[in-house]
């Protein structure tokens, strides 16, 4: 792991009062690594809006797995994308409700065409992307 | 205007020249303006999310002003509520089309309230509310 | 004004009284009003997301107009994108806050450029662009 | 299962062809359908700003399994919160990143805390908390 780079930053009282209290509320242990999820936010964002940046996302769908055939469409849905689809993870909300989340990899607008296609299937009753950063230069 | 206090970061070097890379494309012209501004961000998010805090708020609406007696209607919704509307700026998007920008001033769930009842109005095409902070302590 | 087209929608029932108690909420007057308003807003969404596509969008700036040079930096920047920024309104917040809302029109790609750099600038407290319709086709 | 309600809507025809463009493009089959998810989207977002709500939510956490004693922790965070942690996928991204997914349950303040807290741990690169409903009612 290379070595941290150290620079100064100027804030007024107040601003760094109030910054102090909102990252002890969250659980932080310091104003750097409070600082650096800031700026990782912000570099993902700005990322997730190009189209070619190659991106990992969530894709968290909750369905009624009642619904005759449901089940089958998305699991063949599913494998039409397997290079993208890394892996899915299945919770049994109560006796009806299932909610899956798919760990997605590939450019943005691949994984979010493919997110939209999920969504659209009748019987998941909410479904949302959560596109993330695969984790490089972070 | 109180002094600066002035502390220091570690940054890995890769994250620092992606984040150099960021801010110069955004335009800053240091890295504590930029840092102080997500700091100013997060903090404007956390308080929209509580109901009683005093908010500034900008609700951006669309409309056609051909529709009969929206003019009316919208002027009137306004004036039920003129404590809480500051100002409202008009333009004319085309022989069609009306934006209108209303500055709110309130709790969060006020200035939520308002915006809500007046996107809700038949013949506006499209609204939406930013909350923003009334400026104390950032 | 074209005549309106009708079509029939199927829901659930448990559903639509959940749909019926948000739109009460709100203060729409019909589920069809609602329902457009649900359809206008996925399409600015959609829209904004395509670089190209020409939007109308607020800025809302919130700054300190003490700080020295900034409203003349601030009035300089936006006689450089005066293609783009329509008008703009001005509001005292208190004796020391501003907040000023301009609307800009052009791609969507310029505008959020020029919303970047006027955010940037250093005095600027928080700035945040809402990307809306020019209410062609809505 | 019981019967769908059936109701009329009515649209202007180029917000209509405008909204089966997009449907067509995001693969829903029927308007019904996508009407539905545009409700059950607002409804959702609507539940989410209540913090007693129930709901279910998926984090979303990057981070270098290298960072010393990381797994440990975020392993010690997860068992203080296993009431509200219902499952968690792990993904290896590369040789030095992991993707994991939690999927939490319980109001919407819990989860939110606890999101927090876990995306506070140093080594965690990029954190993201999406709610989602327990699909009752829905």
């Amino acid at each position: 792991m290379p070595e941290l780079v150290r620079f100064g930053v100027s804030m007024g009282p107040e601003l760094l009062a109030q910054f102090d209290w909102l990252i002890r509320k969250k659980g932080y242990t310091s104003r750097s690594e409070a600082l650096r999820d800031l700026v990782r936010s912000s570099l993902v964002e700005e990322e997730a809006q190009e189209e070619a940046a190659m991106v990992a996302g969530t894709l968290t769908l909750v369905y009624d797995h009642h619904t005759s055939g449901l089940s089958d469409l998305l699991n063949d849905l599913q494998h039409d994308h397997h290079q993208s689809i890394v892996s899915t993870l299945h919770v049994h909300l109560d006796a009806h409700y299932c909610l899956e989340v798919l760990v997605l990899h590939g450019s943005a607008a691949d994984v979010r065409r493919i997110a939209d296609r999920l969504i659209a299937v009748k019987g998941v009753r909410h479904g949302k992307l959560t596109l993330t950063s695969t984790g490089k230069g972070l």
